[in-house]
């Protein structure tokens, strides 16, 4: 999976002290963290509302499938660039490959990269339970323009 | 705080190398968490039932106050030993004392010790709201008889 | 993937508190927590030394890559059981497959089944770093073997 | 304990979804985490270096003590305050009260205040263990100093 130099999200974060384990490096699930808090704030910049006005979960966006692979460790203190792309839109879900970046790995190449595939659901009133829900059109759309966002600069 | 040789709850685990840093012993606040842990696993064994049959939470235990005091290290694959032990009963919920076993600390000594205090919450069905909410009058007894529990051996 | 009825390794969790989010469910990067943490334990129990006499980490099973598709969620106190099966032995590492059962999928289907690859690292002597080494040759012996544990009953 | 109106540090943080719990709010341990990263992102700011020249820890500063009193969850995405006061500086090591601030809150009221006390430990060279040290002159003058930064605005 070569890197490419659009994305349709991109995000910083510092890795916290508390995510490290005694080899000295982010423990491996944390990627996937990053990169799902990164997600979450990308689709929220899309205009998803992801809270009823009681403070509960509307509906969901649920994990079918993640997957990273690890090419450096990330460290204490390493400003991480976490860049997201869609890959693929379906009708009550999508996917995106992710990419997070550090001081760990030679300019241009990520520490590690990724999937994520997640389904959307919603409340059904009728029954109260939770079920697979077309995404809405607008963000439909926006899913599908083209990645323009560039990774920013160190 | 001195160690007492009776308990009113004992229980056993194992460090997880997830729960290390990078200072290479176990993150503080996991202490919290495995004091916690044993607190839910006793309540269960004194019969309280927490969650609703759909699954949800029926009612909670949430915290008031937590403090620890640390002593020695724990490291990965440490065979823990966490007991607790009732400080105070009160209407709506209740505190306990507990310690922390382990290889780290010299025989008898705890690697930590602390100090919780909880609320029992429990949904009203007029309003749909968690409010405090006595004990169970069984439960109370139960918290209120001595600590009759030795220590499990290494 | 099919649910094969052998594995290499088999061992049980039972799902914390902490381990949930507010969606009621157990966060999605603890199964590869859980995946990872039995795979420690199957090394152990085939003898690998991972720390060395001063406690410190003898060398290291760095993660190459991991994934993990989700079928149904766990929930708090679920008793799980995690299976892991050996895909691939390679001169300086291996990689395996994993299956974690729970109550919330029907008998004989996993909630959630992964993959991990991970690398084989010691400190070298001379130079002090952390390098990729070929497995010794006992465990390539039994992680070549052909798997015989059938999944343990509820 | 009433809330000052000066600190010796203030920081934000927004709650990401993986800290809360199935009660549909933060974790409390998580509460000390955040007030750990806050006193280490502090102590940067004094000029405080963790890390050696290899990336390895240079010293450190275990817990000794943590508390924390429960006042009102907080709940994901909230935009989280922490400010952190000195209560007592010692010859290796240094004591502060905390206090995180949410909009679960009454304005000017606290989520949660804490207590937390470390110590400061470095690598004695002779014999390679890390051991009680004296803080460095010039940070415990500006441990000592008075406490002058206001809580940033919402």
């Amino acid at each position: 999976m070569d890197t490419p130099d659009r994305f349709h999200f991109c995000t910083r974060r510092t890795v916290e002290f508390a995510d490290t384990d005694m080899a000295g490096i982010v423990y491996f699930t944390h990627f996937l963290r990053y990169a799902a808090t990164a997600e979450q704030e990308w689709l929220r910049s899309l205009g998803v509302r992801f809270l009823a006005t009681d403070g509960t979960l509307a509906g969901g966006w649920p994990r079918v499938e993640a997957s990273c692979r690890y090419r450096a460790p990330a460290r204490w203190q390493d400003e991480l660039r976490v860049a997201l792309r869609v890959r693929e839109v379906r009708t009550c879900g999508f996917s995106y490959d992710f990419w997070i970046f550090g001081p760990g790995a030679p300019a241009g190449e990520a520490l590690a990269e990724g999937f994520c595939a997640v389904a959307h659901v919603a409340l059904d009133p009728a029954t109260g339970q939770r079920q697979k829900t077309p995404l809405p059109e607008e963000l439909r759309r926006r899913l599908l323009a083209p990645p323009d966002q560039p990774l920013p600069a160190v």
